[in-house]
């Protein structure tokens, strides 16, 4: 494709950010990635998305696609020879958009409250999030991926919160590789593909920054 | 398409139901409708959707679709030679999937404060609601629908609520046709086509409903 100016606005730590980086290195498409400073966004960023001023935001020659989980579908549809990411069955694409949109509404709420409460909240929070991690499971099955054989749409989607575990695990104090090890198995078969190993930020680094924003917000 | 066993598991009101209802219409598919009791929901609903307990559920062959707009989609997929939803250009799908995003994560939360807040948290829900009703607006634009000259995916998204203005416009106490004129026009547009007409519930039968509702919630 001619004219394929691809410009990313993202933040290190977000795992939406992480997706579209994951997404654009399986389909090996060269971008300009561009760090935003989120109490001080770009005048690009709030031009791109006036309605949810939130990164990340992918630009494709010039057009702005916002929400995650859209840029991913639009990663896939415009690259569309190399490395599907949805199965080509109308049924098992449901199933795989399913599986993302339970993520994005009940999966992140609940890893988001393991880091910003206290108390009789964190611990509701946290068999919360251990019920999400086991359904999770459930959905995966035997199957190497979400995806089946191949890494794809839900993988994308998931494996971007796995930089934050250690986060998780520390303000949770649980261990998720004995809540769910086939879940712990699956993001380390994941973390093998150079794609996502190569976006990802270290777990340790995630874990400094969230100890500064707690201090901020008064958590600790 | 052979071994076409359709079934809808619904509940007359729902304006996420209502979105399968004018998709399947606008696609002519028969469909068995079954009405569930959502206090006391059927087994099948339980086993169809055992993630989110909630109507509306699409049975395709004895699978299950959960989550209206990806029922929209699948319908859009699977019945793909008559009147396409989405539009080819990928682009152009991206934005119309990031409206009805827009729809669900703004629009609909907006509209559910307007029958179930009472003074300043309703002023405020009043605010919000014109506010995205002049986002929808601007998205719009002068193109007779979302999809342009065509009905398509965000109108579908979007029309269903409109069984709901009058419910919205007495408890809130505004006139949506003097703050949003081209909103209502677009939807008294799209009530014209038989797919949305005969689909949806007549807006006092709504409104009669909704009454019961907030005395057993206590509101009024």
């Amino acid at each position: 494709m001619a004219n394929n100016e691809v410009i990313l606005l993202d933040f290190w730590p977000s795992m939406f950010g992480l997706r579209l980086r994951i997404a654009l290195a399986e389909k090996e498409v060269k971008y300009e990635y561009r760090e935003e400073d989120l109490p001080n966004k770009s005048p690009l960023l709030l031009q791109m998305n006036p309605i949810h001023k939130k990164i990340p935001v992918l630009i494709h020659n010039g057009k702005p696609i916002c929400e995650s989980i859209i840029g991913v579908e639009y990663i896939d549809e415009v690259w569309k020879d190399k490395a599907p990411f949805l199965p080509s069955d109308p049924y098992e694409r449901a199933q795989a958009r399913f599986w993302a949109d339970y993520i994005d509404k009940k999966f992140y709420w609940a890893t988001r409250k393991l880091w910003t409460t206290k108390g009789e909240e964190l611990e509701a929070a946290k068999e919360e999030f251990i019920v999400c991690l086991k359904v999770l499971e459930g959905a995966l099955g035997d199957k190497p991926y979400f995806g089946g054989d191949n890494f794809g749409f839900v993988d994308i989607a998931l494996i971007g919160f796995y930089c934050w575990f250690s986060t998780y695990e520390t303000y949770g104090n649980f261990s998720t590789e004995a809540e769910s090890p086939k879940f712990v198995a699956w993001a380390k078969r994941c973390m093998q593909r150079d794609s996502v190993a190569k976006s990802s930020p270290d777990q340790h680094k995630v874990l400094k920054f969230v100890k500064v924003v707690r201090q901020r917000l008064g958590i600790e």
